[in-house]
């Protein structure tokens, strides 16, 4: 199977671990919460299915899952939005249906971690899958829902374009390279296309797929997005430690943010491409997703949570606490321009059913 | 969930290890290979399991894992043994077969290690499963097959009437008390009735259960084996640091061994009164399982890479390595008593069917 790069949220009990600064993505699950009930209650049906009444399991994966809690709050919230469903329809036989959740992350997750909070209380079996999901997981038609929240913006790998064209730079301002946009937007549809194949492989016909993903408006540069500004934040950070000549020049240039953030409308004409699955909905989810304004600290928290390994995978563990640190300071001196543009990013609920 | 004690094998790449130290266990591994192509050859029907045409999935669990490698062998044995059955029987349709592998153990198993040593060119989709095999792990009907090797006779927690006992006593000379063999004997039970009827309701009907185990044979006392002679050179050795003051009397006193080697006789009665399996084979593994022998040193390190979670779990992480390094002179010393015993240390394949 294809090794691709990963870039595994913190694990553990650290004050950085993602499991204690994700609480951004849970805003955004709590907003997908009902959006995914109406999907269920409106596109789901166990007869259609093809349950038979000996068996009556029903598997979801939730994939690039991190360490918790929020990939057991989305489990749950797919779980009783199935459990409503049924409720409602009297007509429907609820007994003896079965959950089986699985979590896929990539290898270096920290499973350990995830397994060992699994909520005590759960109505599923649970299972951890480790790999990529630009790639095969499951076997074919095994899968009834998956969810990916937050996820999808990771690329499997930096653009070679943009790697190679960096690797002989002199310095950089910002560490995603906006001139190479479209090597950007490349990567991201052959990843997509990747991942929905493989999905498409591992879905029964009628199965669903929720999205959560955040993007830049149409029509929006980079640049004037929160995370264009944290872009330039990061790469002035890492230009100020090559000067106070704790970084090589080298391992600046090298390095490029594995990430592309597509507008809706790249994103439907991906879906629309792929041939494989209906795209039922996607919506804004307004500013549900933004309750928990952060503080400039508790930003910079959260984006080690979700970007420690990645530095300390191109930098080197001993450099991340000097990295994390300086880039603290800079957060604070332009949290105001990373908020006032914060409009710029949007996240979006994407509802997929793959076509019978 | 009920929560059951765990004893998990040693993780990571330490030399004491498990993966570096289970050649033992590999062995009978080896030896069950041919017992496994012959029971799926003769016992294993894809069409009476039901599968439709458009999906082909075998899925297959290994319960009590451990960390590898003995756990791929035994998946790529199974999947093996269902491949050249397939290819022998030409008209059977192949294509599209796919497997999907479960690696089950309890929840402070090494997983991460588990998944970042997983072979790269496995013919199987892989994912793990926390928890203990004496509860329900998996949905109804899900599995074809079920594997466990070496792991049965670790019981689920130690007698009450053993522990209780000989919180008063004022020393040992075993960490297995022989008296209570009756306690013993009913805690294992107890703990495989919990088993089977797991099994029983996580197998499809015909589906096939592989177990290899460690018994002893019917009317040996446990003392006249190569593990009662380990119990007794174990317990010398903790009272040895309890005289030097290195431990506590009561820690001693308040250790017991927590598992139980049942002769095939007990097994076959529990079998039966399950109700749930035809016991279609149970074959002594002959000396094919014995084909390491290992030195004095290399017996100790298996114990510990197999008894190091259990030892400081219950003595503390600080004296791990004094009991394993004053443990080991022991078994040097006693090795030949040992070995002469080894054969009343019984190997058996026992292949249960799932009845219809």
């Amino acid at each position: 199977m294809a090794k691709t790069e990963a870039y595994p949220m913190v694990g553990g009990d650290v004050a950085y671990s993602y499991a204690k600064n994700s609480s951004y993505q849970r805003d955004v699950l709590d907003a997908g919460k009902e959006l995914i009930e109406e999907a269920i209650s409106e596109n789901f049906d166990l007869k259609s299915l093809g349950f038979d009444t000996s068996s009556k399991v029903i598997k979801i994966a939730d994939l690039g899952c991190s360490v918790g809690p929020n990939t057991f709050i989305a489990m749950q919230n797919i779980i009783e939005a199935v459990e409503l469903k049924f409720f409602q329809a009297k007509n429907q036989n609820l007994s003896g249906l079965e959950f089986q959740a699985f979590f896929n992350d990539h290898y270096e997750n920290d499973f350990n971690t995830l397994f060992k909070s699994l909520p005590p209380s759960r109505k599923y079996f649970a299972a951890g899958v480790p790999g990529s999901f630009h790639g095969r997981l499951f076997p074919k038609s095994s899968l009834h829902f998956a969810h990916i929240s937050y996820a999808l913006h990771w690329l499997s790998k930096v653009p070679k374009e943009v790697a190679n064209r960096n690797s002989s730079a002199k310095s950089k301002s910002s560490v995603y390279n906006s001139s190479a946009a479209e090597a950007y937007s490349t990567q991201f549809k052959n990843d997509m296309e990747c991942f929905l194949n493989a999905r498409a492989e591992e879905l029964v016909p009628g199965g669903l797929m929720f999205i959560l993903a955040s993007v830049v408006p149409d029509c929006i540069p980079v640049s004037n997005t929160s995370t264009g500004v944290f872009y330039e934040v990061l790469g002035s950070c890492l230009n100020d430690l090559v000067k106070m000549g704790v970084l090589g020049e080298e391992k600046l240039n090298s390095f490029n943010w594995p990430a592309y953030r597509a507008t809706p409308k790249e994103l439907e004409a991906i879906f629309r491409k792929s041939g494989k699955f209906s795209l039922e909905k996607m919506e804004k989810l307004a500013d549900k997703g933004m309750k928990t304004p952060p503080s400039p600290e508790g930003f910079a928290l959260a984006i080690r949570a979700a970007t420690d390994g990645l530095i300390r995978n191109h930098f080197g563990d001993e450099f991340a606490e000097q990295i994390f640190k300086h880039f603290t300071t800079k957060v604070e001196e332009n949290f105001s321009r990373i908020m006032g543009l914060a409009h710029n990013n949007l996240s979006v609920f994407i509802l997929l059913k793959r076509l019978e």
